[in-house]
């Protein structure tokens, strides 16, 4: 326990804190071990102010909203923050790095190239979305909360469904964006493709050029081809020519192609957010996931993108039609922007989550 | 010209053929100079047997059907061979290998490093559709053949719809199966993460592994989400449980799933099929490709497939769309097998192929 923690179930305002704690978790694939887990929090917790967990995607840290020890608007601005539909003055909100990979997650990152080789060779135990679950139990445990809602998306959702499938009465109410029980095999493909890539760099000595080509494929994945031809294809809008076929120059070299220049730059900047060691046990963690769908609590809203290859409708649906006795909905939202919809249709994704919490809401 | 290439417009029945020309190719980017062609020719041209050039894609080789000198099928069993649609015995047919990268194309693919890395760097000029156009119009110059049909698929559409732009008076009936005047930029993505690939096993000392792991990529988007479901999911049939997680035995080390074995040994046998150097030239060749909608001949018909997401319905609607004063048509085929439809649903090609090119065909 660390001394920036805060104190549970005050009811006087408390401003934002960040923590660490070191907790026994029983992994499901290392055994019991103690593990360190970073949080935050946001808000105060009462018995009229029910808390918010909120989980995003792999590259998604504790960081929830502005706060005196980090002035940067968190993970998901435009829902997380004052006067959002996750406003931390209105419910208390939680967030934490996921565990996985080595070093000290953080705005440098780490990438060790001898652990890379490592990780890249398949030698290390991977960690279950389960086991992110039950280091969210114990921050809860830590912060003296019996009973939290949820709100993941992407690999944040996996966890959240996992977490109601190992605790199940301390899940009030669950909102899962872009996440289902399961993954389907083309995503695990392109993901078995991006942790070869990173083995690739490893091997030669490069991680970080392994993993920024792991980040440019992932891209590729989080979007949508009507996006990508609206951003980037100069026939979108006037018929083709030969004369003005993307890159080329008569007697030029190779060519470059403004797409590619994207996915490189994203790729060039993944790599200072995010280890390789981390990203492999995290890309895998997402391929191993599996909840029971019957797991779901008595009120779960999923909510999935028209044009998310990663969690497209049909495979959430499986898990709405496969619910058991929870009165979970599904409800898919016509977008443009694919899996990262979740981050870029801030107002359907609002209107969504006050809907949802809006029963257990308190006013100001 | 070869002893062994058929001499034209012959009525009498004639073996196939296989041949090599050096013809003079005015390139787009590496301006006039001699280029070695490998064809291979069935069947015998006639006043009344109209030629067909039968174009497939990047990993396509010039055998069409057994033959004396090669009694394995062609790359297009099923829709090229006697009885099929496109019958040698009723139709004389012609294929030929793609310029591109170093060394002799064939069952044993070259890979040099230095090579490669060099390609990989950019430094090479590119190959583009209508070279390969060129190429082909040096072939049919040789065979004595004024003009063809054409049936192109994939890459070997894209070569065919720049013939037509090139030579239009030299096109009878045009089908295009899989490809369009252009690409788009989510399919140039992926392709070039996969030169990436290629470029960073170069580097690596090892760009048969790149090659590989490019290949493994570019399966996913030769299939369907659907199909890769159907043939690799554990769940595709039952609800999931977090025991029966894939690839997952507690306490086991990394796990290794169905469908990353599938890609890796796609990719270890594409590597014997062809070398780093081809690929990555025929690859920037199909992001290259542009063609003016326009161009299309008076009797063309474009085949797309609903779950291809290289060549997908709408785009290839766009150059239905914009085919000026041809009468071209588009339909498109319902289908589980993405882009590689063009190998897979046989029949419903043949019934394309048959019917379009009826008004020309001369019974036996």
């Amino acid at each position: 326990m660390t001394p920036s923690a805060p104190a549970p179930a005050r009811t006087a305002p408390t401003p934002p804190a960040r923590g660490r704690i070191r907790a026994p978790v029983a992994f499901d694939h290392l055994g019991r071990r103690e593990a360190a887990i970073r949080f935050e929090m946001h808000g105060t917790v009462s018995r009229s102010r029910h808390p918010a967990v909120v989980l995003g995607g792999i590259s998604a840290g504790r960081h929830l909203a502005p706060a005196p020890f980090d002035p940067s608007p968190g993970w998901w601005p435009g829902v997380v923050g004052p006067g959002g539909a996750l406003d931390p003055d209105r419910r208390p909100l939680v967030g934490l790095y996921y565990l996985g990979g080595a070093g000290r997650p953080g705005k440098t990152a780490r990438t060790d190239p001898a652990r890379t080789r490592v990780a890249a060779r398949r030698c290390l135990r991977p960690v279950t979305t389960h086991d992110q679950a039950r280091a969210v139990a114990a921050v809860l445990d830590h912060l003296g909360i019996a009973a939290a809602s949820f709100v993941g998306a992407s690999y944040g959702g996996m966890v959240a469904l996992a977490f109601a499938e190992l605790f199940p009465a301390r899940v009030r109410r669950l909102v899962v964006l872009c996440a289902a029980h399961r993954t389907h095999p083309m995503a695990t493909a392109v993901r078995s493709v991006q942790r070869a890539a990173v083995s690739l760099g490893a091997d030669a000595g490069d991680p970080a050029r392994g993993l920024a080509l792991a980040r440019a494929l992932a891209m590729t994945t989080y979007r949508s081809a009507r996006e990508f031809e609206e951003r980037f294809s100069p026939f979108a809008l006037r018929a083709g020519t030969a004369d003005a076929a993307p890159g080329v120059t008569p007697g030029a070299a190779r060519a470059r192609f403004p797409v590619e220049e994207y996915l490189e730059a994203r790729g060039t900047a993944f790599v200072r957010a995010c280890g390789a060691e981390r990203f492999l046990a995290l890309s895998e963690s997402i391929d191993l996931h599996g909840t029971r769908p019957g797991s779901l609590p008595a009120h779960a809203l999923l909510v999935s993108f028209d044009s998310d290859v990663l969690a497209p409708p049909w495979l959430m649906e499986e898990l709405a039609a496969r619910q058991g006795r929870s009165r979970a909905r599904h409800l898919t939202i016509a977008t443009r922007y694919g899996h990262d919809a979740f981050l870029k249709e801030t107002e359907a994704v609002s209107g969504c989550l006050r809907r949802e919490l809006a029963g257990e809401e308190v006013a100001r």
